[in-house]
């Protein structure tokens, strides 16, 4: 199928259709309407028609969408069909976090390696994936097809270890560093600041209170 | 000083520009021009003379932003400036690992302890601050005043606990888990979906090899 151009607002929407698809066939559904789809995500229907509509995937009327369909070109639109190596830098908490998630892998990322700089990590494996020090990264690199790189180390550190891997040819950075990376345009860099959550969370407590003092 | 209401939009930019403005004032710059900020920020000068004139810290002509007070007064649209006491459930890897972040305290939220339902884990402590057992939560909550729950457990457990939350004057979640939370509009819900992040690297990386075909 040839997909004609998505826009930006929707593409940052697909993840959580894909998430939502995807409980749906575990529940075993095969068909949904636009309206029990619109009451599941809190979205108008309307919005949710247009959005999929990119998708070629829609059914007739009162038909519904076919769920393993849009779940599968949506995945595709993702670039999910494909297997992608990653690898970890930083084995800390944050990094072993990620390690251990394993539907990361179901989603076809696959984790390769982890990094850190502290000895007592050394030969210690987590899911069978061996922690490997940072002396021995670009090596590594050299010899495995790593496309993405999962950053979780303190800002202090990320933009030099950022321009290694880049230098080594990394293309993607999952970027969780509490700072934001300046790098080649052909590099892909996604950021998880976790305090600017915190602080939005923060905000919005505040806005509350506010409301429930008028 | 009183704040006009402020656009979404402006919001959602804040905690980046306290990032910015935070590491200004730890390298010790007392005033930085919008020009300056917007090479540091890869934003257009204009964009942030738009953003920070909504908080009337704006300098003179070719005199430039006050950092400390621009710091200071869009930390308080944030709620910055008051102490949040927070507890996690869940205290595996990623828990521990918010735990461990100092930098949180530093903004006023306070962790007051940590849950989690495995026996393990009983009687630990991460910097000095508890791990009870979940049967302990609803003791905890009616003698804490407890303002936010970060929630980083499973998927499966996330919706009954955060009702159990709620139920117990919980009136702010940070969701960790991989499920949308629907919880009544009092309460306030911010959620990290890790995997939606991925999916968004993931898709851009795709564009990116499409684009360099082209």
């Amino acid at each position: 199928m040839e997909h004609r151009k998505i826009s930006r607002a929707v593409i940052s929407r697909l993840p959580r259709y894909h998430r939502y698809l995807g409980d749906l066939l575990e529940e075993g559904v095969e068909r949904i309407s636009s309206n029990d789809l619109s009451k599941k995500m809190h979205v108008t229907a309307s919005q949710i028609r247009q959005d999929l509509n990119n998708f070629g995937g829609f059914g007739q009327q009162g038909y519904g969408y076919n769920v393993k369909y849009l779940y599968t070109e949506i995945g595709k639109i993702l670039g999910l069909d494909k297997t992608h190596n990653f690898i970890i830098i930083g084995a800390g908490n944050l990094g072993q976090a990620l390690a251990n998630y394993a539907s990361f892998e179901r989603s076809g990322f696959i984790l390769k390696s982890l990094f850190d700089v502290n000895p007592r990590l050394e030969g210690m494996s987590i899911r069978s994936v061996q922690v490997r020090m940072m002396d021995e990264l670009v090596d590594f690199l050299a010899n495995n097809d790593i496309e993405i790189a999962a950053l979780t180390i303190p800002k202090t550190k990320a933009v030099e270890v950022a321009d290694i891997l880049v230098a080594n040819g990394i293309k993607a950075i999952w970027n969780f560093a509490h700072t934001d990376l300046t790098l080649p345009k052909d590099v892909v860099v996604e950021s998880v600041h976790l305090s600017d959550s915190l602080m939005q969370l923060s905000y919005n407590i505040s806005r509350r209170k506010e409301s429930r003092k008028k």
